[in-house]
């Protein structure tokens, strides 16, 4: 089979791969229906992060088990399923709190840009949905893979609740879908920190009610015009970088909650400035597994439908445009079909 | 009258200062029964935090109401009151939503170490007992003011509930009284992070079940092994350096709870460290006036007693000693008596 390998900046190749097969009894095997690009991989796709050696991608992936482990029991070949990045074990202290991102015996997955992929420890990591869905649910099951489970996290990082008044920092795909997260949460207030147009229709779409193309520091003021100078109850942090960070505490209210899902690149914070600041912070990878049944639920009833942040789909085979599009800010979020 | 005052690394001088009086419509005197050293009078002290000039020290304070400004209403000469080391109007949206020591208006209470002082914002910063309390309860209302009311809100902070499992990082009186609340909210494990006979005493009356003598890495290392490799739901933070933030962050379970009490000084976190922590970080200067009336009913009732963190006691003209018995380490916390 052929899927996407990346071998430096920008130079992003889809070509021949070994079939994925099953290496322990507890792995299974997935076609994808879908797959598609997340903003994290555009860290070492852009060279930030840079690549060893050529490196297989796509943590994203939902599809048909194709095959199954001899110990795998709660998945069966033919089912729709979806996954986490991170595969785990659901048995663990860490996942029995609900923080199966940190399962002590966790794998990564990141091979998903395939048509098919070996999905590890799949007992604990694979949810199926009641059954194979109609082809137009298929996006919005593919984000609860990550990008709609790591808004869901943000908000809940956060500490959102119905009647808060919520900023989110950041208007990728995890941001805009934090704030659909939000909204399904109950926020009266949502104000997306955003300058970009399409961005701004999206998350009108998904629930802002305010808009603020500010940043920095002129951001944060702007936050306090709009909430009597006190803060927003919630921030979801959904970039990773220092000056989001920063903007995230700081448009925080005293007591309130910042819920960071950005992975942080070269973030360091001040010991003095976090102790004055009085706000609470929580954040990490999401815990994806913890929240599927939930999230799918949603979607099935067609209460939410995220995958309305897929603004570009492509097959497969142009994957490397994909990543293009993203990478130009032409497109939010590529899906790519097998 | 003479009260203290800090001329540069430990010179500390028991000195003629003015007589505090009413300046604005808004404040009180109070007379004290009994004031103290608290650790953070240590980082001055010692010239790690410098002092631009001869400065007046002390924040910790209760006593007798002397006289009131004309629009103090609701304490009044006679009452005896504990007040905060942050003044605040207990008013404003921070005080609001329980965090008056980041009150819009406040203003820092710095010249408690005499026999009489000032405090701003009286109606928002004092609290009177039900009446004059007897002298061997003084000590302990005294702890009111500050350690007490920090060891409380770090146990707040670090989400403590019945049977949690708690690790306190220092034993200073912050943590030796954060074992305290800890017991008081239905801890079950308490690990006191310690390495100081007299204070690993005082640990285990105040509620303390583990000792734990390593520190940093073999400290984390010691926690992790009595926690099934887990870590604790709960940490409070009580030092305020690098090496005590990361022990407490290392030493949480994932979805767990770190409460940071401890001023801190050089203290840097990394963003990535942080983010794959997956806990949950809340401190800051504790709110005291929020927690002073549900803290004045504990001791009122006899239900704690945390006037024995007070391992000396001098009469206030000694106070250089007792600031050098702490230093020196000689002392847990010092009570000064005007």
């Amino acid at each position: 089979m052929r899927g996407a390998v990346l071998y430096g900046p920008r130079d992003l190749r889809f070509e021949v791969r070994d079939m994925p097969t099953i290496i322990k009894p507890t792995d299974a095997i997935v076609r994808n229906s879908a797959t598609c690009v997340c903003g994290s991989d555009l860290w070492p796709y852009r060279g930030i992060q840079p690549v060893a050696q050529p490196t297989p991608m796509g943590h994203e992936y939902c599809g048909i088990v194709e095959d199954v482990g001899s110990a795998v029991t709660s998945v069966k070949p033919g089912q729709f399923v979806i996954g986490s990045f991170f595969a785990s074990d659901n048995k663990c202290p860490n996942c029995h709190v609900g923080y199966q991102s940190s399962c002590q015996n966790r794998e990564l997955v990141n091979t998903a840009q395939a048509p098919l992929l070996r999905v590890p420890l799949a007992d604990g990591t694979l949810v199926a949905t009641p059954n194979v869905p109609s082809d137009d649910m298929v996006p919005s099951l593919l984000t609860l893979s990550d990008v709609m489970g790591t808004g869901w996290f943000a908000a809940h990082a956060a500490n959102v609740k119905p009647g808060n008044t919520v900023v989110v920092v950041g208007d990728g795909a995890v941001g805009l879908l934090g704030m659909l997260s939000a909204s399904q949460m109950g926020a009266e207030r949502i104000i997306a920190m955003s300058r970009h147009d399409s961005r701004q229709k999206l998350a009108r779409e998904f629930g802002a009610t305010d808009i603020v193309t500010e940043r920095g520091d002129e951001g944060v003021d702007r936050i306090k015009e709009l909430t009597n100078g006190v803060g927003a109850d919630s921030v979801l942090e959904c970039v990773g970088t220092q000056e989001s960070m920063m903007q995230a505490i700081r448009a925080t209210r005293k007591g309130g909650h910042v819920g960071y899902v950005g992975v942080p690149h070269g973030v360091e914070l001040n010991g003095e400035e976090l102790f004055f600041a009085h706000v609470h912070l929580h954040g990490g990878p999401a815990p994806v597994r913890h929240f599927l049944p939930e999230l799918i639920d949603l979607v099935w009833k067609g209460k939410i439908n995220p995958g309305k942040v897929f603004d570009l789909t492509l097959p497969l085979d142009q994957v490397a445009e994909g990543y293009r599009a993203m990478d130009e800010r032409r497109a939010i979020k590529t899906l790519l079909r097998p």
